[in-house]
């Protein structure tokens, strides 16, 4: 299998800001974004079923999962090379990764379906199953770079000319193409995230994706936002989200609700990137991750309680439509009270802006 | 200089749970709460100005400044012994220790103007200064603990039998003190904080104290009390604070204002412990202290951020009265709105319950 080589700069943009996981001769190999930037190390997979431990184990997160699963089918794909039952053994791959993570089934589905398609297709065709997957995956990325190009107008289009905008958690490609968009159109923006504990995505990751493009960027402690957001007078806060009810509700980082309702209190607008998720007609179905406890009791391996102390750890929020000024998609702002409107005239398809 | 002897069983408890400061023969010696409960380490000062230094470096936070100044005074007393103009080193001292930190000026400069008083009239009296003023010393703590054990019985009147209490940062005495309120009522109380970044007071010190007395305690990140406080069904939220103002607005460790909001939203009380502050007439003269952003860009000695990445850190914000359930004194509950009327037929004495 060939290593990706074309030149599209949209694409290239992506892929730097992303760090996605990649599939090449029999490994998909992802950026350990739990110690990047203070080390950069990447985790090789040589099973689909390494990838799907290692998207449980938040080697990757916000939209890179969704990667992983994808480039995880191409070498699924491999491991089956020639087998009679290589489609029933897609099949099983395809749940074993679309489940690596509760709170985001949904969307893993429409991928790891749309790899088993390609695969389909290719067979009855006589082509490389592996391959099409492969090729899928990249046009999902395209696909998905364009939205998120979109996206970025319909949201920097809120921006002031000059002014400081808040985020949270680790939302790359959107932070990063609202940024380039924001800098295309010379605003002058700084940028507010909180740090994002305990896996420290914030101050690690996005601030990351900020300052290598150039921007003023400040971190602050998740304690901090209802203070700052009025003490740094903050225009706007915006997140994206892993999942967007058809109701208006936001799934998104432990800590967006809370921020969501600071900026309510101060009067500062909310604006969530992504398109709604037509499999979460309301926020009802919605399974909230919880993670291991004694993460939280622990900060970059230093054990931060005494023994017998718990720690607590549910991963996501859900922040209801109230809290919500708009929800920014690649099709134009939408009320949160208006979601069904995104679909009018088509189906959701298989390309989601996956947690963009 | 001896060291305290007496056996009073209340200031045990206190010294147990607030590893005070404590001053013996030319030296202050202070528990370092900044690595504690990793390490059990101290600071030994051996000049008021490096007692000053300790507590504008925090190695001692929540009311132990208040202690450290107190011992920091006595340490003054032996430094000037002898000298003829011994009553103008200790007001300079006073000074220096009062203004270590500004957000606690006024409760600082009660103490050391304590202090000054017992030393002058032991000179008047032919009596050692240094010992006056250590005896002043331990008379503040014997009566603050009163105080805190009145102000627990208020605040535990509001518990339920059975159920949850969300707290914040590390106000280690009153914590500890309603704990054992509640225990001697036979209620059964879990306790969850969150960690307080950038110092983790909540998870390293605040969790110590409840977990030292049996309690189940869970400590969560900063960014989940908005949506733990529902999930977990907490029954109510408590802080101490840095200062009530007269008007009703709490200035406490940063994080408090928004989970007071979240408590306020979710229709959680939050009650606040502590004196009201007739130094603090409003809320306008409070000076907001800002400590160094580089704090905030690191967890426990590891940079979390890019070169280029700056950090932000306001240690304190303010929770307007509407926000407030109530204020529990030890004089009983009083509305935010109503907080004159603890001093009704009183002045405000030296003595002032210190962040508790």
């Amino acid at each position: 299998m060939r290593a990706y080589s074309r030149a599209d700069e949209g694409l290239g943009f992506l892929l730097r800001y992303e760090n996605v996981a990649w599939y090449d001769n029999g490994a998909v190999r992802i950026l350990d974004r739990r110690i990047y930037p203070i080390r950069t190390e990447f985790v090789t997979c040589r099973s689909h079923g390494e990838v799907a431990q290692a998207i449980a184990d938040m080697v990757t997160q916000s939209a890179g999962p969704y990667t992983a699963a994808s480039m995880g089918m191409a070498l699924a794909a491999h491991e089956a090379a020639g087998r009679a039952d290589i489609l029933d053994y897609l099949k099983d791959a395809a749940y074993t990764l679309s489940h690596a993570r509760p709170t985001t089934v949904a969307r893993m589905e429409a991928i790891t379906g749309g790899c088993l398609k390609a695969a389909e297709r290719a067979l009855a065709e006589g082509h490389d199953p592996e391959k099409a997957i492969f090729d899928y995956a990249i046009g999902l990325l395209e696909h998905r770079y364009t939205r998120l190009s979109h996206t970025a107008v319909t949201l920097v289009d809120q921006f002031p000319k000059k002014g400081v905008v808040m985020t949270q958690c680790f939302a790359e490609t959107i932070v990063g193409t609202m940024l380039r968009e924001a800098a295309e159109r010379g605003y002058d923006i700084r940028l507010i995230c909180p740090e994002t504990r305990p896996y420290l995505q914030g101050a690690r990751l996005t601030a990351s994706v900020a300052i290598d493009q150039g921007v003023d960027t400040t971190v602050i402690t998740d304690n901090m936002p209802g203070f700052v957001m009025k003490d740094q007078k903050v225009d706007l806060f915006t997140s994206a989200a892993d999942a967007i009810c058809m109701d208006g509700h936001i799934v998104n980082k432990v800590g967006t609700f809370q921020i969501a309702l600071c900026a309510h209190y101060h009067g500062i607008p909310y604006f969530v990137t992504g398109a709604p998720d037509k499999k979460h007609e309301t926020v009802d179905g919605i399974v909230i991750e919880h993670r291991d406890g004694a993460l939280v009791c622990d900060a970059l391996g230093t054990r931060t309680t005494k023994e017998g102390v718990k720690g607590y750890y549910p991963a996501f929020d859900i922040t209801p439509p109230k809290l919500v000024a708009g929800v920014a998609t690649d099709k134009g702002m939408f009320s949160p009270y208006d979601l069904h409107r995104y679909y009018d005239g088509e189906e959701q398809g298989l390309y989601t802006t996956a947690n963009a």
